[in-house]
């Protein structure tokens, strides 16, 4: 049996229009705050393949989504190669910043592959427990948005401390790219030879840089990524999702060499039909906000959404991630509501 | 004597470039430190007419900027009309939540201008201590951004609550924007009457809101409020500052009646100068990020801005405020720098 979401990212003709979420497992669903509770850290949870699978498979269950995506976090790309991250309750994650030190420090890609051993376990896994009509979406930060929690050393409002990071020396910065684009290929692959149909890049921060950044940023170790892992898999399909880009998501779209692109619910999907998918297939873009509403206020704007891309390979998904405290009820209105959706011709 | 920048805003041609900094009065600046210290809360300090006129001037007697904007907050609104906001030291502003209250209170716009007069009594002190060649900015924050701090109960990440609470009642968020501008527009027109030269309005997470949503959260109220207060003042210019709205600061250009546009650092100046200018005078855009750097980065970014727009009318600025580590020399730096920017023609 085939895979939709495979089929719209090959941009086969498909009736109904596949479906997953961003962080559809996760901590608004209660079989998820559970299995959390066992544990000490949200580390201990990434790196233990049996709860990992567990936790991936969740949402499947319950939902029926046309994928599974890996459940993992984008900072297993730094702490592998040796940059020390940690997570504080209820504050985010912690991490040594480069903002503080002069020089890069010696990052050990060889050492990496240790870590990762334990995330394509739990690729296995869950692979070994997906009937064949899901798709399995591996997954990695995006260079750019990886750096800046290594920079601040955690999250950031304005990202300006890793704006200045850039500009102030672009070859340390060059360097700290090379280090992450080839400790993210190895990742990547990785999760494909243990049984990722799909893969997607995660640009979270894309949108805080200025204009004339975006292509040394975004563009290009993007494009890096893509070229390497396509020479290895050119079957395995890549989504980007450079968030909250505006216009840019048409230079993204033309010239990453990304098969499909994910964008957030600032643009319009109607522009993102017209503009982008002469390029990629296009993933998104419901607001979560919708999905914390419900009801009509909901139904509406998945109908609109769906409309939109009628006529164009669509993947429906949010714009951004689920919030912690949807109602679990909205998304099961939202999964009957795609699947009983019907494309044009 | 001429005041450089209204020059500007009224479409003269001039020779120099008026420049002034998004959050120039603040914490990078010693002596603001150190008249901090004499308070107990930051609303101690907006509400303090001699401390605030002080605060005021500060940057102007350092750098002599072409503008000098008023020193207050953009919750002085929604505490006026006497919804709870306070300050916590370190955590930025802490507001009754708005999400958790099925009602909208009653908010008493008759005692809001208590607090204003004491906002105008700044205005009047700031006015008499600048000579004819110093320009006079008031400001407010616009509805959908104060209306954010008022739902969230302060700032936000993501401002999902925000956009469900507009969601799932469109009926009671109209109303909360109709107290808003209510009071936003008497606030400016007595910063006006008070000696205001010039009005900033401050958007900043316009981009935090869908394309559906952009045109009633802020085209609609944006346009309301300028047209109100050009009713009364009509040669009071106004410069609009909806941030990261991308693609749809175009929309905001043609349709609110704002004489200026302020963009941030994520749009080029080269697409600014070409789609924006035929409709509005152009204010930004340098990436605070450059500030903080120095040296020939700092110089560089100044000499691509200024000359991108050296055909149209511009008012150099950041596309953002000054963050508190920036080194006081770089705005000195700066300043320099763009005084001796000589315009095209």
């Amino acid at each position: 049996m085939s895979k939709l979401l495979l089929d719209v990212l090959n941009r086969k003709k498909t009736k109904r229009v596949p479906f997953w979420l961003m962080r559809q497992a996760g901590r608004y669903l209660e079989e998820y705050r559970k299995l959390r509770q066992t544990t000490k850290s949200f580390f201990d949870l990434v790196y233990t393949p049996k709860l990992a699978a567990e936790i991936t498979l969740q949402p499947i269950q319950r939902f029926d989504m046309d994928a599974a995506i890996l459940f993992s976090d984008i900072l297993v790309v730094p702490h592998a190669i040796g940059h020390e991250v940690g997570f504080v309750e209820g504050e985010g994650p912690k991490l040594d910043a480069l903002f503080e030190k002069k020089r890069l420090p010696d990052y050990n890609l060889k050492q990496a592959s240790k870590k990762f051993d334990l995330v394509y376990e739990t690729v296995r896994r869950v692979r070994g427990n997906l009937d064949d009509r899901h798709s399995l979406i591996g997954f990695a930060g995006s260079p750019w948005t990886v750096a800046t929690y290594m920079i601040e050393g955690g999250g950031s409002k304005d990202h300006v401390r890793s704006r200045s990071w850039v500009l102030e020396d672009m070859q340390r910065f060059s360097a700290l790219l090379e280090v992450l684009v080839e400790a993210t290929v190895e990742y990547l692959l990785g999760q494909v030879n243990a049984g990722a149909d799909a893969l997607q890049l995660f640009d979270t921060w894309a949108g805080a840089l200025p204009d004339s950044l975006f292509d040394i940023c975004v563009i290009e170790p993007t494009k890096e990524i893509v070229r390497r892992v396509k020479a290895e898999k050119p079957d395995t399909p890549i989504i980007g999702f450079p968030r909250a880009s505006g216009s840019r998501y048409l230079d993204y779209a033309r010239l990453t060499g990304v098969d499909a692109v994910s964008i957030d619910a600032s643009v319009s999907p109607e522009w993102a039909a017209e503009k982008l998918s002469p390029h990629v297939v296009i993933q998104g873009n419901l607001d979560p906000a919708a999905l914390v509403v419900g009801g009509s206020v909901l139904e509406n704007e998945i109908d609109r959404t769906l409309k939109a891309f009628r006529h164009v390979p669509h993947i429906f998904n949010l714009g951004h991630g689920i919030v912690p405290y949807v109602p679990v009820e909205n998304v099961r209105a939202l999964s009957v509501q795609v699947k009983n959706f019907r494309r044009a011709g």
